[in-house]
């Protein structure tokens, strides 16, 4: 999406996610790491991708620091893809992906995932609080209020090593 | 995205929600609706997309049922677009996004958004617990397990009404 639709003047955290993120297949692939993934052909064979947009989104992971890599074969040398922490945290992104999709595509079908604690291995039910009050929220009752002073991406790249932004 | 990237094969509720909302300039569409707009000439101006590509886009939410057209003026007819239930409950979605964004983005930056509470208007800090325990969640640990039964997107739209999958 970065490529294809110029979001640079957007002053926004959220447009700043999809300019990362929001390329076609991109968080598909995020998915797939989340599930062990690592290397490019169990992704080419799981989602049947084009190699050539399967390399440019890899390529571009870690471009953003989304990904790194470390080699796993030397003759001939390979690299495996691995989430940094950045990336490790846009695990909240897919949660709130799936948990729209199984409720509105999926609807009254089995459950696609079951969500697991890692230690207890128990079944969980995410709902949100507020940390401030301890209440539980509705989502109806989240408002978004804007800051008009925030720098556009283009200002923040402008600043920004685009190591990290790019 | 749905358009040009073929997501059909995966059985995936992720993948399910961004065939519906993962085409660029979608998610921050919808974005704008939660900030109250609802006219064509709104959204054109705050984000300078294309005329063409805005008016597919937003034909398609309204197929998808994510957004409804309601007249606002009679001669000459023009509609404005609103967000169904189905569209109100993208909420998370963005807001998940934001977290990301304001976090690994605009990081030191002042907030971009701050979050209110619709009635008291008191500042937010959403945060995860599981329904069952009660218990605080940290993102880390939770699992993804896939049911591998789950039927693809192409066998869901062969079932179901392609007014709601389109």
């Amino acid at each position: 999406m970065g490529r294809s639709a110029d979001y640079s003047n957007e002053k926004c955290a959220i447009a700043g996610a999809l300019y990362v993120v929001g390329e076609p297949w991109t968080l598909l692939i995020i998915r797939d790491a989340f599930r062990g993934f690592s290397r490019f052909e169990q992704w080419q064979k799981n989602t049947g991708i084009a190699r050539n947009v399967l390399a440019a989104r890899l390529k571009r992971l870690v471009a953003t620091g989304i990904m790194h890599t470390r080699p796993y074969h030397q003759k001939p040398l390979r690299h495996e893809y691995l989430l940094t922490e950045r990336g490790q945290s846009l695990k909240g992104v897919i949660l709130a992906l799936y948990g729209w999709g199984q409720e509105h595509v999926y609807k009254d079908r089995q459950p696609v995932l079951t969500l697991r604690h890692r230690q207890t291995a128990e079944t969980l039910r995410p709902r949100i609080y507020d940390e401030g009050t301890g209440s539980r929220i509705c989502l109806q009752d989240i408002l978004f209020d804007y800051n008009p002073h925030a720098p556009s991406l283009a200002e923040l790249y402008a600043e920004t090593d685009s190591e990290s932004m790019a």
